[in-house]
């Protein structure tokens, strides 16, 4: 039997309530998910905003995971101190030690299920490979992004997200609890295969990588001055085009995309990247081939 | 000219972006929306909690025109204090006296556009019909719900609440502001025909009448334990039999509707209403006939 903890993080945004609805509905009922004898260690991420039905407290647990609050002496801020608990505790030097982690959250963009992952880590990458072979999710590759970082799975050898929508906060939906249930099951079970060793990569991973954030044009106020083109609303992962319209005022001025290449956006319209000022992300659509030393890396932490 | 002067309410929920954002559109440009002639006052209802993205900071501010709480001497909550702040500038007897209010909102249930009138107060239901056989939009007669006053538009001689959706909390989406701009122009066109005396009433009127909030289904601890059934997600103003399936819970239990007549849901799934215990509400559907004494308590106000 393999050494591997696997740690399932739902409810780091208490305001992303269907992953940790269906964690509370499994406790209740542990052959809910076949855990393929695969050894658990599930957990709210941030059980405070979960009550509150908030996003966070006083920061986005889900960028507190950088080094420098890591090592902070001492810290008010609420999520600050549960990034350090949470890597404290099943961190890979941790008392209850995972290796690898996957985190659930859910969005208001019309993403569909996906997998995004943090660098070229090859572990990450081989894992994320195993389950786009599985089931064709896409897979973001968020990177080169300066005002983003301090992801919760970055702190974990190996570690996913996985990203669901649309559905909006603070809100049950079936198609969404019934997606998260099914990845969830899929992350399992391609983890099992590993351990057993019954894995078949694929020969090629097609990667969704981050270019960079769009915010939306602004008035001299700072005042946002229009909204998302209804040509692309709903329209995550599908391409835009040179000149194809991104965004419009009501008064009926349109926005065009100036870039000569194709871009692929996500996360249009995600009502947390308000605040951060990001009304969509544009990435490239890119064909990697598979690269053998991920799969090496990820056996080492089997 | 009539001396009518209507009051135009945006933002009374402060996670309800669209409407507060059209209406700051408008003030930069003031022909962006045709006035007919008529004296507006356009006020943001929850300044604060629009500021937060927040429903309300200390208590809902549209159930907070209860006569108890609009004459409490001194409260230290906000939305009382600004319950009883826009009642002594806009209400009848105000410094700005409205005689008629028009309260604009948004839900992430899929009601379309719709009016909410609540109780039987003839003048709103002869502007609400006027407004529906123009462009045959549901109306939601709201009435005998305990759990559920105060409203705003209640405070007002005429008054009537504009809901669309869907739309996350926090988001704007250029079809829902596209349709508080066109719910706006034809409340505008038919309260400016009234004035002109060309207004054609309608023979009858379809009234979606209150019948009974609907909890979800909960276990020994009050928790949740199932979500709306995929049958009915999004199908709000859509007939519900007998047997027809409500909620399921993940492990696959149904519950089924046991009212033998036929209901008519509302407001399904609607994030704001979970802290209400409300998962959605059913109502009769009936049509009755145009009474002209509605219009003549109409004419009074102009």
């Amino acid at each position: 039997m393999s050494r591997v903890q696997v740690l399932l993080v739902a409810g780091t945004h208490g305001n992303e309530l269907n992953a940790p609805w269906l964690f509370s509905q499994w406790s209740h009922k542990e052959d809910l998910i076949k855990n393929n004898g695969i050894s658990l260690s599930r957990v709210i991420g941030n059980q405070a905003a979960l009550e509150s039905c908030k996003r966070y407290i006083d920061r986005d647990l889900n960028r507190s995971f950088t080094s420098e609050l890591l090592e902070a002496r001492t810290s008010n801020q609420k999520e600050v101190i549960r990034a350090q608990e949470l890597v404290s505790i099943y961190g890979p030097l941790g008392n209850k030690p995972c290796q690898i982690a996957i985190d659930f959250h859910s969005t208001t963009s019309s993403m569909g299920t996906c997998l995004v992952i943090y660098g070229r880590r090859p572990a990450d990458l081989a894992l994320a490979s195993l389950i786009q072979s599985r089931i064709g999710i896409p897979i973001y590759l968020h990177e080169g992004d300066q005002i983003q970082n301090g992801f919760l799975v970055e702190c974990w050898p190996c570690g996913l997200v996985v990203e669901i929508g649309p559905v909006a906060q603070g809100l049950l939906n079936e198609k969404i609890v019934e997606q998260t249930k099914l990845s969830l099951e899929i992350c399992l079970e391609a983890i099992s295969k590993l351990i057993s060793g019954e894995s078949v990569y694929p020969k090629e991973v097609i990667i969704h990588r981050h270019l960079q954030n769009i915010d939306f044009p602004r008035d001299i106020n700072g005042m946002q001055k229009s909204y998302i083109h209804r040509d692309i609303q709903n329209k995550d992962w599908l391409p835009i085009n040179y000149g194809d319209s991104l965004f419009q005022s009501v008064g009926g001025e349109i926005i065009k995309n100036k870039l000569i290449n194709t871009v692929y956006p996500v996360f249009i319209n995600e009502a947390a990247y308000i605040e951060k000022n990001i009304a969509m992300s544009f990435t490239e659509r890119e064909v990697w081939n598979f690269n053998p030393t991920w799969a090496e890396e990820l056996k080492k932490l089997l």
